[in-house]
């Protein structure tokens, strides 16, 4: 019933060698027949011939039907998937900054050339979301989709409120670990798993959205002041990408961190962990978690897919080709807690309403409702150096 | 794309009634015909001519394709069910004590007529476990699937430990919200989820088995010295259907109660809900969370799998036609808590160790080790009235 795969894999990293590691301990009906690698000096632990530098040995070799694009490179990884889908061969990828920035183009190249694109490893490593939103959630009324969607920043998270490290010291931390990258801002600003959550959103509702429109505030100006108040609560801080339905024709979607009481699932979702939690109209409360990151879950994911290409599988994109549109709205008010410096800034944001107002020596917020909007015009100024906002 | 369904509905219950409303909300390329109904008196909220008593009337109809069972009566459900398939009818069933008993033959007709026979709404009601191990997890090694498969108990025991009901309250109380039959010992003797742990064996593993060979013991002997044990060792008790690779070449599958901790993400989950948790080599731990029966949940269940007929979906049970062959166990070791009445039980039960006996005025329990297939061979002995056993 399956069909041969002759495999093409870009880039040799933690998953691409988690990817190998997994394959080699099954029996499946494919062969890997290059590694397309960008520095041809670094010792590998395979055999050399396997390996090259030049993108044409892939994407020229008609032998090759399907392209692995492990890479982080967003802007080569685009090229190489176009390429690749132009011409003739299925593509599976991991790279979500890729997927979310170009998914319209590259939904419109597999039409045409009748190829396929699948990504479940972008979105929540192991976590099988899309996959689930595509095939088994394709007639579902979809209230919202939310969750945590990026592992370095709920580690840095999980350390200050369960091991009462600060800010700067978790962070330290997860780079010692590997979790987060030099320059942490794609995770900790929120970044990463807004790009995540425009390709969920494109799967629920059939929204495909240019991630520069949507707001992503993060946990980096995080201060002792909030921890303290989120324990006085008994409360936690997460980082929440989320998309809802409002009404029946609009979906507002954003990244923000909102303090999680005990009651909600994500609160126990921790360390390096994702969790995405669905709202339907008959299934009512689903809750996929699982490992978000790492070589081996994210190279299980990745060999889903290829597997699933064995069988022509390919996202149908229902929701956006045939179901009614629904439209991006930014008219949505959200309660939130917001920490301030300097007074006057509550002369330049719009809240709609301030119903709490704390001053100290040290500290001094107020808690109300403001709109979206406002925040994404205002974001800059919110999110500058002394203050915090999170949903609450 | 997609085939136009014209569907016969068995039964017109909670399931049905739950599956009729969502359909009706959906603008689906599919039309429900005819209801075969057990008691044609009964006052219904559609129009009389959409309902029959006349099997025949959707089995003899060729222009039905589609056979939705939502029988209790399994025996009737397996005729139904074998009749539609063998004629060309597609079916989806949520029967899984039908689907347990006679799934090899059960898929034999499939492949013998070429027809599709699906049944995620059978297990664990809205959680899409099946598909997810037929589609996704299809090439991973599945170290172990364990979780909390049975709403009712699992309501019973959350009124338990945490409103400090006993158990004939929380059982009382369970029926008289529906969650059990008025002879619950399906539910608390843990029957359902064993056939619900057959059924997810045979997609995880392969593994085809007589539900009546593999041990279920259940929580209707729960008395307050276990809980009160339980309790202070800050566990709680959860009814747990176990399936385990061991050896590489032999499974185990086992339903007992079970003492679980504050780490273990099964501890949270309450109430009438379900929760799978799969452990995978490379995807590493997966959870999955919904409502576990239920018109609605179940009935999105049934409607996913009927979505899926459209695209002629089917299960390829690769596992069980492809793979090396596992095979059931039952050596293999457990540690167990076991309360009894009178001490001479003792020297009829061959524990391999015991390593702490308790004694009081009102209870005694031995903690030790035990073989599987000795729980089995003295399973009226261990579950006679007055003991208890579970996991530790």
């Amino acid at each position: 019933m399956s069909k041969k795969l002759t495999i093409g894999i870009f880039g040799f990293g933690v998953v691409g060698q988690g990817l190998y590691d997994i394959i080699k301990t099954k029996n499946l009906n494919l062969e890997i027949k290059k590694f397309v690698i960008k520095n041809a000096d670094k010792k590998r632990t395979l055999p050399a011939e396997l390996f090259t530098t030049d993108p044409d040995a892939i994407l020229n070799d008609p032998e090759i039907n399907t392209v692995v694009e492990l890479i982080d490179d967003a802007d080569a990884a685009f090229e190489i998937t176009k390429r690749a889908l132009s011409s003739g061969k299925n593509v599976v990828s991991a790279n979500k900054k890729m997927i979310a920035t170009h998914l319209e183009e590259l939904t419109e190249i597999q039409q045409k050339y009748g190829t396929s694109l699948l990504y479940e490893g972008a979105v929540c490593g192991s976590i099988p979301i899309i996959r689930n939103l595509e095939e088994y959630y394709d007639n579902e009324l979809l209230h919202s989709v939310s969750g945590i969607f990026n592992g370095s920043s709920n580690y840095i998270l999980s350390k200050i409120f369960n091991e009462n490290q600060s800010y700067a010291e978790a962070l330290k931390k997860a780079q010692d670990l590997g979790f987060a990258e030099t320059d942490p801002i794609l995770d900790v600003g929120g970044f990463d798993p807004k790009f995540k959550l425009t390709i969920v959103a494109s799967h629920a509702y059939g929204l495909f959205l240019d991630p520069d429109t949507i707001l992503n505030l993060g946990i980096d100006k995080l201060s002792d002041a909030d921890v303290r108040y989120a324990k006085e609560k008994n409360l936690k801080i997460k980082l929440i990408p989320f998309a809802k339905e409002i009404n029946n024709s609009e979906v507002v979607l954003y990244v923000l961190p909102k303090f999680i009481s005990k009651d909600n699932i994500l609160y126990n979702v921790e360390n390096e962990n994702n969790g995405v939690l669905v709202k339907a109209a008959f299934a009512d409360e689903q809750f996929f978690y699982g490992k978000g990151a790492g070589g081996h879950p994210t190279g299980s994911a990745v060999l889903s897919d290829i597997t699933a290409l064995r069988y022509d599988y390919r996202y149908e994109y229902k929701k956006h080709l045939t179901e009614k549109e629904l439209k991006y709205s930014t008219n949505y008010e959200l309660k939130v807690y917001f920490r301030y410096q300097n007074d006057d800034i509550l002369d330049n944001i719009n809240f709609s309403t301030i119903s709490e107002r704390y001053y100290s020596e040290d500290t001094k917020y107020v808690i109300g409702t403001i709109e979206l909007k406002e925040i994404i015009s205002k974001r800059v100024l919110i999110n500058a150096d002394g203050n915090f906002i999170a949903e609450i």
